[in-house]
This record gives C-alpha cells, structure tokens and sequence, in this order.
C-alpha cells in the first residue's frame, strides 16, 4: 500500500513502483497499463496521482501515450539487432491451413519476465509461479558433505587446474550411467555428456541439430523459455498442442508432411505446465513419425525426481537412437549448481561434445563430482523420495484450497506443477497479484503465440496456504466485477 | 615405437595409433594419411605393415581410398545436418575484389582438435601447443581456501537452493568492476555478467548481437575457436589481418563500405596468437571506423594477466559505448573453474543477460563467491606478480632455444605465446610430433580459411627444454630432406 511521506509523494512512490516493474520485465514492452481510472481504485489513491506518475514514467521514457488508447511500455531502446525472426519471415511459405502456419513473432522478453520475476524475489510470500521448489524444502547437509570432500588443497589442484574432461566428469557420467539404466535407457558413460543445467544441455541440442530457418515442433502449452530461445536461435517452431496421453498425432504429422522438422522438443513425464504423462502407445506412434520423417527427438526430463521409475520414456524405447535425454538437478537438488547432461546416440554425442566445446568449453568438475557423490551413495534417491512425500501433502492442501476458492484443473493435479482454469485472464490478474506480493505464471506465458488465457500454472509447494488463495479470489472477483463496471 | 606383442600385431598396433587420432580429431575429416612408404620409415616398420593396417583403417571405416592419391580421413557420419554454412553461402554476395571475398568453409573440426588434444593429455611432456599454463605453474593453497569459505552447511544452503542472481553473484561483480577501474575501464557492478569462462562470454555476446548470415570482423591470425563458433552460428567471417599496431585498417574500412559488418571481435593485448598489443593510435581509428559504420566491438582481454595494466584498450578509450568488454581466468587461476564475464554498456548488458538466461539460465555462485575473495584478497594479483616472473625465465629460456634451433619470430615474443616460423608446413609436422609425443599448434589453425602455414604457436611455459627443440629440430629435418626425396 503506497504510503506517503516526506521524501517521496504518492505519485513518485507509484512510478517508481511502475518504472521497476518495467525494468525487471515483469511489465513487458508493448504491455498496457491499466487506465487511470482503474489503477487509482487498485491502489487507493486519487486520478490525478495516478495522472502525475504516469506523467513521470513518460518524462523518463518508460512508457509512451497512445491517442485515445492509453500508456504502453515502450520497446527497449531499439538498438542495430533484432532477433532472428527477420531471417524466419523472410523465408517462411504461405501455408493455407490455420494449423500449420507458422506462428507470428511473440515477444520473447516475456519469456525472461517471469524468470527474472523468479530471481528478484518479489515479496516474503511463497510464490506460485516458481518453477522450482522453496528454497526451505530443500535444505539438506548432505549438499555441503559433497563438496566439501573435493576441497583439500590436493583434491581441488587436481582437477581446477586444467580444462578437464571435455564431457563432464567420469565419475558423475558413470553414475548417471546407472541411473539411467533404472528408468530402462541404456546409455553408456560415453554417450553422456554434462552441460551447464537442463536448460544448456536443450540449448546444445538446437544448436547442433539444427540451423537457423529450421522448423521444430513444440508442445503446446509449454515451456516459455524453451520457445524464447529457439526463437532467438532464428528457428521456426511449429507449436503441437499437448494432450493428456502426448502430443496431438494428427498435426504432428501435418507438420511433417508440410514443413519437414528436424526436432521434436518433448516432455513425457509430468509435462510443464500440465502434468501429463505420455502414453505407451503415444510414445510408439511418436516414434514411428520420427522414423517416417527423419526427426530427431530431445526428451526433457526435467521431472522425473518426482515422477516413477516405470514411467513411459521415449529414450527407454528407442534406446537413444533417434532421441536425445536430457536431464538436470535444479528441481530436487540445488538450483545454482547448474548441473544438467545429455544422453545421445554415439556419432552425435560426439558432435554435441562439438558445440559444447564450442559454447562453454568445459563445465566445473567441483560441482559435478560433488553430485555423483549423492547419487553414488543414495543421498539424492533418499532426498527425492522425503521431497515426493513433502509434495504430495502440498498437493492436496493445494488442490482442496484451489476448488474451495472456485478454481478447476485443467488436467489431473500430479507432480509439482497445477495447471490451474481462474475463469479471468491471468496476465492482468498477475499485474493486479504482483500488488500484493505474488507473481503468477499467466497461461499466456506457456503459448508460442501468447495467446490470451485465464489458465496459470501454479507451485503446489507454494500454493498450499490459505492467504494466498483468499488474495487471489478477490482480486479474481473484482477483476470479474471489474469487467462489468470499467466496460463502456 | 611400435612393438610386436603376443596379442597384437605391428599393423593392429598400427591401425590402433591411427584410429585412436581420427576418433580425437587429432587426424581431422578430410586429412591425408602419411604415403605408405613415408609412414614405414617414420615408424620404422615395413611397407607391408602399413599397407595391413591402412586396410584395417579402410575396414573400420574410418578413412577412404582415392585413386592414386592415397589415404583420406573420412568425414564424419553425414547425418541430416550441417552447420548453418549453407545459409551463408546461399546468401553470400559475388564480391570481385579478392581481399574482400567472403571465405569458403573450412573444416570447423580441425578448430575443436587442438582443443580436444590439449584434453586428452598426449603424453607427460610439456606440451607446446597447449593454450594454458602447465597445472604445475598454477598450483596453489589459495584456491582451496577460497572455497572452503562458501563450504559450510549454511553457507553452501544460502547460495544453492535458489538460481541466483542472473548476472551473477554481486560480490563478484563489485570486485571485477574494482578490477576493471585498474585497467582503466569504468564499469558499474550492473554492467557486468559474469559466464562459464570467456568462451561462453564470446558465445552469449555474439548470439546476441548477431543474426545468422551478418558479417563479423575477426582478427587474422586469431583462435579457431572463435572462427568455429561463428561459423557455427551462420555468421560471415570477415579476417582483418593482424598487424604489430593493430588490425589492418584499411581492410577494415572496405569490408565496411562493402558488407557493413555489425561486430569485430578483437584481441587487444598480447593477442593470440602472435603477441601483438594495439597501439594507442590503431585504438583511436577503429573506435571512429565503429562510430561511422555502427558496428560494435568485442574486446578479448584473456591475456590481460599477463600484461601491464596502462596497455591500450578500447574499452578504456571509448568507455563502454560500443565496446564490450570480455574477460577470464583460466589462464592465470584455474581453467577449470570455468568463471569469465562481460562488461557492457548499460542498454546492451540488460539484452545480453537475456541470451544468458536462454543458454545457460544463472552460473554457479559457489566458485564466483570463491573468485571474488581471490581478488579482493589481493590472492590473484601476487599470484600472476609470480606467474610473469616465471613466465618471463621461460621465454627467455625459450626464445634461446628456439633460435638455436633455426627458428625464428615471426613477432616479438611477449607474453604466453611465441608465434614462430619453422620453415615447413607444420600441419604435416604436428602429425610426427604427435607420434613422439608433442601436441603442436599448427599455424593453419589461426586461419579462417585454414591457409597451409609454416608458422607454429608455442607455449613458452612449455618449451623451455633442450629436448622437445631436439626432437622437433630433427623431424623439421627429415621433412625438409624427405620433401626432396619422397617428391616425384
């Protein structure tokens, strides 16, 4: 609640509350802000404080006046680069029917919003739109036990004082090695090679498989950053919606037959933002496709922490022929260690090894060694089974509370993400949520085209409190009123 | 030497040799076996033994027969991709004037050999051709010590269990913008990102910057690394060739009239590989070329340890306006560590920490953390003080011998790197200093268009011995004699 004082008038509290927003993205350009009208009744001040902070952000060019229509952020200053997307149109055919066209330009700072969104920490609160678990759940010893037995001086000379292994640590690859023999993906320590997180091992992915002007296929709902960076990448996504037992077949093989892709990005298990599992049966046809019409596929199995062992996996299936594993630590262990590999079939495993070179060198073997230890003696199985069961009684408060306060599931409530129908759009109500201290995953934030939504994913280790659900349905209700009263 | 043994013959040994350098790129795609009879005298065995194992070579796959021209390395398997070349030559302009061509693919493999040798660890001797310093020159107890103060429980807890800052940790920042002020550059802790080594700095700067099919300015003769990562992303490579005082200006000022490039990518300081430092004039005229044609500057400081801090920098001239600065410490601390960073102006930081955030999300904070104390400890400053002492005795050493031994300079030897002419071509002579051991740095490597070269980079840390120039002096010989007698 804006307050005001000596130093600052409520005007200048209220820009400045604005300007920062913009600057972390949690306003992206081109967004609108709310009317004059609108925005003194959510924050409880007069129009014409409204009118003077709106007045600032356009002295400090945050925000442009557009005639009859209101204030929008303003595009960063538009400096002799754009992205890739130039290449794209200029290539991209004319395709008559809706499902294949090759979705417009989004804005991709959207995409890098809500992660900033996630590093800025916004307020005290739990918040929902994380995409990793609270820092509180999971605190352990066994983490500082782990590199501490890689600190002596000998231990540390020994392996920071040259490159080391170009494809991450032996010992880590060998024990991730077994671990993936017990999810039936037979991948020798050489086939394996560590990046820097899940999100470098997909980027390496894309950068070695395709080239810029290439189409991909994605899931739809999906993974925002994952399309940010394809786009950034000058590729073509060719979005495939995403339904509860896998991909929808039918337009991937449009897709196919239309634009020839070289990827098919896919989550099997507990897929973001749905929670959906892939079929057996999906899993084959899929794969057929991909032998049909020579794609590779990369399968991210950033969930599997939480997910059973027995769980359908392309890479189990095809037995890392045509696919590519990639996995990573960040939703279990310790998001900053930035751990993640790829399991690939053999010659292309050696040309991934290629562009890692090529991107980041080699990765830290500190870190990397550290991990293989909490794998090697059941620290991380022992730690993932505790959190499983931590998640599971988040999940059922959650969902009880999501109902109770008028909400739906779009799909069954499984793993660590809800993908939630609020019945308004998510993206003003996230405006209107970060007023409160809680950023939301809008839907929108899940489609290659942004496309409106009144869905938002939720953290079900985060969701699990009263507070933020009574918050979140009167601003929902008022939002609703809203509609009504603002309308002309 | 090769030894008859119970289990293997003379040719499987052989074979052996071979087939273990083609898998580590040591024998690039496309290269040329030795002659039969050439490779029976270097190895002292008979013509039949090398005739049985090129057959065994021809069996495994790995290297093709052409009609009387002998033995070729084959190319990897062709898989459904290529680099994003095609895109470059589809779009590439007939340009009349030879200077200006744009050049023909190279083998971007060649590039990640020398990388993947200095790896693999050839033998126990020193090695020439490597781009560090010998882990012996940087052993230390600092280093230890400064993790160790992010190892305790609560320590390690309070930076793992989140991302992290996306810039990377602030302590770290704030010292590298002290140590920047030294160098005097002036660069807000907000300015600078930090990255997984100057590699990945190189790589984020770039992608941002660029488009596939753009023209960037390099230096040449410059680090094939950086040749293959632009190839890799679709770029045009535009080679400048590097003076004493700097990149040729007037061959920049036509590729800019012609082909309006959006980057030059530079190596201010002790560049690699021929030592040169840009003198404060050449600084001045690029920074107007940059102004008048709007291109932008990437300055690779990873030398910078080894030099004086009042060497002419652009960055320092123009103060960040279209320069970015790139920095490391893999040559001077632990190259393992992989921390390296970028300082830009403001508007640009904000955007290249958005391509950071698409490739490798945040950094690990743990050897950030433990950097930061090396620095603001004064840790890192005494050590390179010792580093250039003893660098200094080497190169002298080094220089001696190396003049002894009919060689020259085809440049002023300063700093890591000796650029030295041998008088034959030293790919070819690279392949027989393996067979005794020695990983050289052929001069073809440092050329986009991989020109055949008598030059060599050295290693001064790793040349300073009688017996490495005793056997290079002797197999330099033979191939001066052999290229008369083996000659039709």
């Amino acid at each position: 609640m804006l307050m005001k004082t000596a130093a600052q008038s409520l005007a200048e509290q209220l820009a400045a509350l604005f300007a920062q927003r913009i600057r972390d993205r949690l306003l992206a350009p081109g967004a609108r802000l709310p009317s004059v009208r609108l925005c003194a009744q959510q924050q409880g001040v007069s129009p014409s404080t409204v009118v003077g902070a709106y007045d600032q952000l356009l002295a400090q060019g945050l925000v442009e006046a557009r005639k009859n229509r209101g204030f929008y952020v303003r595009d960063l200053p538009s400096v002799a680069v754009g992205s890739a997307q130039d290449a794209i149109e200029s290539g991209a055919n004319g395709v008559a029917n809706l499902m294949l066209t090759v979705p417009q330009r989004y804005a991709p700072l959207n995409a890098t919003a809500l992660i900033r969104g996630m590093f800025k920490g916004v307020s005290n609160k739990p918040q929902p739109g994380m995409g990793v678990l609270p820092k509180e759940w999971l605190q352990s010893t066994f983490l500082a036990t782990a590199v501490r037995r890689s600190c002596s001086v000998e231990a540390l000379n020994a392996f920071s004082l040259q490159y080391g292994e170009p494809a991450g640590d032996s010992g880590l690859r060998r024990a991730l090695s077994t671990k993936l023999a017990g999810l039936s993906i037979q991948a020798a320590p050489e086939q394996i090679i560590t990046t820097v997180g899940a999100t470098n091992a997909l980027d390496v992915v894309s950068r070695t498989l395709l080239r810029a002007g290439d189409y991909v296929m994605v899931e739809e709902p999906g993974w925002a950053i994952e399309f940010a960076r394809l786009d950034s990448l000058g590729m073509r996504i060719l979005p495939v919606p995403r339904r509860a037992e896998g991909p929808d077949l039918e337009v991937m093989a449009r897709y196919c037959e239309a634009h020839k892709p070289k990827l098919f990005v896919s989550v099997s298990v507990f897929h973001n933002p749905t929670g959906f599992c892939l079929s057996p049966s999906s899993a084959y046809r899929i794969l057929q496709l991909a032998n049909q019409h020579d794609f590779h596929i990369v399968e991210d199995d950033t969930y599997s922490h939480f997910a059973p062992e027995h769980a359908t996996r392309l890479c189990a299936l095809d037995g890392l022929q045509r696919t590519i594993y990639v996995g990573g630590f960040a939703k279990i262990l310790a998001p900053n260690w930035r751990v993640g590999y790829m399991a690939a079939p053999k010659d292309l495993a050696e040309r991934l090894l290629d562009t890692k070179l090529l991107s980041t060198l080699t990765t830290p073997a500190l870190l990397e060694k550290a991990l293989a230890w909490c794998i090697d003696q059941g620290q991380l199985r022992r730690h993932a089974e505790r959190i499983r069961t931590q998640l599971d009684g988040a999940r059922a408060r959650s969902v009880k509370l999501a109902l109770a306060h008028g909400c739906t599931f779009a799909s069954d409530p499984v793993g660590l993400f809800g993908w939630v129908e609020t019945g308004v759009d998510t993206d003003a109500l996230s405006q209107r949520m970060l007023d409160e201290g809680y950023l939301l995953a809008p839907g929108a934030l899940f489609h290659a085209q942004r496309t409106p939504s009144s869905l938002m994913r939720i953290n079900f280790a985060c969701t699990q409190e009263a507070q933020f659900w009574k918050t979140f349905a009167r601003l929902r209700d008022e939002q609703l009123g809203k509609a009504t009263s603002v309308a002309k």
